[in-house]
């Protein structure tokens, strides 16, 4: 089978990258990233669009210098089973941390999520960066790297084994036997690890799906060991054409390397496209959405974030940039230990660097269709992405690439023109994994 | 205002009493329990009936020897938020451990499906009894009965706090002066207790109702008093006329106690009404019921639920009941003692204990449409019930009280014939909270 285009689209209205000013739109209602109907709407468009999936990313911490759309959303678990009911096709991928959630609840939701959606759930699995969201959770200090990310790694492995506790037939329900459940079918999982001891099984039956797919943002070294252990998706960070590219061969060489089908990590990209009539005119909304919440304060407040939630409202500005290497390492925060040492090198101040960090940069998917259509494709023909998570500021944005976009991805061959399943695996190309149990059933018989 | 009687529906499709050979119904679909359909039907159906709210109980632990409906279930926030969307009036109250949740990210999940519905969310408090979920969640020993209620009511009282982080008016969103949030409305809870250190804010506006409500279940002496201290509903256990009398007059007189507006907890009494054209009729189906069903094994499972989720299969039958109080008393189930109790006195085996336990009782509500509105009527007037909280075995069912005894109670005038609000206080008759930092600004302003 070809290779196909795989596009999800990240909610907006939450927080994220070209959002910050959204609020002042007249076109955003102020509740938006409250408003159910918003997100429903969102997905629906989407839905009809043919895209793969819905993300929806997360975060715990807020304090009053935050961005606006980071001060008050909706929790992505019960988000998603909402939007679940008024969409058929478009998988719904949440953000959930490792860190701060039990893996049976975990299992239970996602669980929960993919019957309510017929089998297009999704977990985006996170270990949460900062101490502000520590201290939401009872620890005064974060947990630190290497601990966030072994524990990640053994939650999920304990939430697929809780997830493969009911085999397929496990339910006969024959009413002249008496028998509603097949004793023999049922699994305690009863696993004790380092970070977990969870005995199961779970009270929910196997998904239409197998079990939801696992996502995953890993950059930093643990974080792409992670991915290339558990991942299904990863959702990228995205930067130049070329750091894609090595990034992409790296995550597919890592999963290979552990002996997985590197088809079977589907990479998407996050891109904010800005597309306009001409790609002078989209250079110039590009510039036009930075300059009109090109804020000093907010950035500052912003920069923290690469350093566990970092409070710099009390710094002398035109000081040299504070060492904050071990903040930055402590979060995995590999965009903070970039920062510190830059930097360290160019001899910056505070004030300087939040200008650079924040230097105006516009998105590879910048101007007209044509353009962004010939940018999708050689990205994608080139080994930098199997796909995209597409970002927009407004429903216009998203409608525009809808119209003037998707359908040129279509004749060029690269995008569906019709969901041909029911589930995220069938709109991700990937397989449905086997109960562990009926596998180990199925060998026994082989060899008997 | 008039006194008015409140009912909630109970979902079923899910475990409770009298439904444990629900999928041997042929009106019932086998996956019912996970069929999200299912749900919204039944709430949809209440709603037309004006019902307060539709209320999901839960329980996380399971083996092969528990009611088919206990073995898999949909999580009960995912499962409403899914039915939100579908309504528009009646109340939604899902259950919840505080003893397997941390109170962030219960605060984070109610608060979610509170503006998901626009303020018709309810949290029903549990503290979890039995060993079997304790060992889902890490501890090898199930917390002991003091440690699960002190935990509780911190925890609500935590939640309550996040749910006040925002002031009512935080966003003033005001384009001019570059100002969406009011800095000075967003507070830290900065909560440090005896099970949990929590810092806040909540990242979650207040919602449409100021708060979702809390209901609890308390039977025992510690829960009685949680109930008294921090419940707005009750979810009461039923039993008799008298008992049912007994059990209100204790919460309201201990509420009262503590300084609180006996009318703002309202109590609902758990109700399996059997409605047929006669009094014989109905007490004919009844028994029907209570045989199609009658089977020692699945009586002998459930038996372990008042111990701690307890494994009697190893045990003589015909040997005198084993002395299990401790496994009761530290589950801190009430029934479980008097089982003991009644056991040692009358000297039972194990067999004659699950006869007896489960001897047949038709429900008070048994009976032709005007016995069990006469019976209704009775409970509400003579301070045993402020309302019902509903249970039955199939959507047949529930349309038949709908339709036979509904207009009945309307008629009587105990039953409302519009819904005059849209929130689930509205419904109840509770009134909204007042923000505590709001307040706080009030007695200062006042004062000066």
């Amino acid at each position: 089978m070809a290779r196909t285009l795989h596009l999800a689209l990240s909610a907006y209205g939450v927080g994220g990258p070209g959002q910050h000013g959204l609020w002042k739109d007249p076109r955003v209602p102020n509740n938006a990233s409250v408003d159910i109907n918003y997100y429903i709407r969102q997905a629906q468009t989407a839905e009809q669009a043919l895209f793969d999936a819905y993300f929806i990313v997360d975060s715990q911490f807020i304090n009053a210098g935050y961005p606006a759309h980071y001060l008050s959303r909706l929790e992505p678990l019960t988000l998603l089973s909402a939007v679940a009911t008024h969409t058929r096709h478009i998988g719904l991928i949440g953000t959930a941390s490792s860190t701060y959630n039990s893996p049976f609840n975990l299992a239970r939701r996602f669980a929960s999520l993919d019957h309510i959606s017929g089998g297009r759930a999704g977990w985006n699995v996170v270990t949460s960066f900062d101490t502000g969201t520590s201290r939401n959770y009872g620890l005064d200090e974060h947990l630190d790297y290497g601990t966030r990310y072994g524990r990640a790694l053994e939650a999920v492995e304990v939430v697929r084994g809780l997830w493969d506790s009911y085999e397929p037939d496990a339910f006969p329900a024959d009413v002249e036997r008496n028998l509603f459940l097949d004793p023999t079918k049922l699994h305690a999982l009863d696993h004790v690890g380092e970070h977990f001891k969870v005995a199961g099984p779970l009270n929910l039956d196997r998904s239409p799906q197998g079990q939801p797919v696992i996502f995953q943002a890993g950059v930093s070294e643990e974080g792409r060991t992670l991915a290339a252990h558990v991942a299904e998706g990863i959702y990228a960070p995205g930067g130049s054409l070329a750091e894609s590219q090595d990034y992409y061969a790296d995550i597919k060489r890592r999963a290979a390397a552990l002996g997985r089908d590197p088809d079977h990590v589907v990479i998407l990209v996050g891109a904010s496209p800005v597309v306009a009539a001409t790609d002078a005119d989209a250079h110039r909304l590009s510039r036009d959405i930075f300059e009109a919440d090109n804020d000093f304060d907010r950035k500052l407040g912003f920069l923290g974030r690469s350093f566990g939630a970092y409070d710099f409202s009390g710094h002398d500005l035109d000081a040299p940039f504070p060492d904050l290497a071990h903040l930055a390492e402590k979060g995995g925060r590999t965009r903070g230990l970039e920062i510190v040492r830059q930097a360290r090198d160019e001899g910056l101040t505070l004030r300087q660097v939040v200008e650079t960090v924040t230097e105006y940069a516009p998105s590879p998917f910048t101007g007209a269709p044509d353009t962004v259509v010939d940018a999708i494709e050689q990205w994608f023909t080139t080994g930098a992405a199997d796909g995209l998570n597409l970002r927009f500021r407004t429903h216009d944005d998203l409608e525009r690439f809808v119209a003037d976009v998707v359908p040129s991805l279509q004749k060029r061959g690269l995008f569906r023109t019709e969901y041909t399943g029911d589930t995220l695996r069938d709109n991700l190309g990937l397989p449905i994994p086997v109960n562990r149990y009926a596998r180990e059933r199925e060998t026994a018989a082989a060899q008997a």
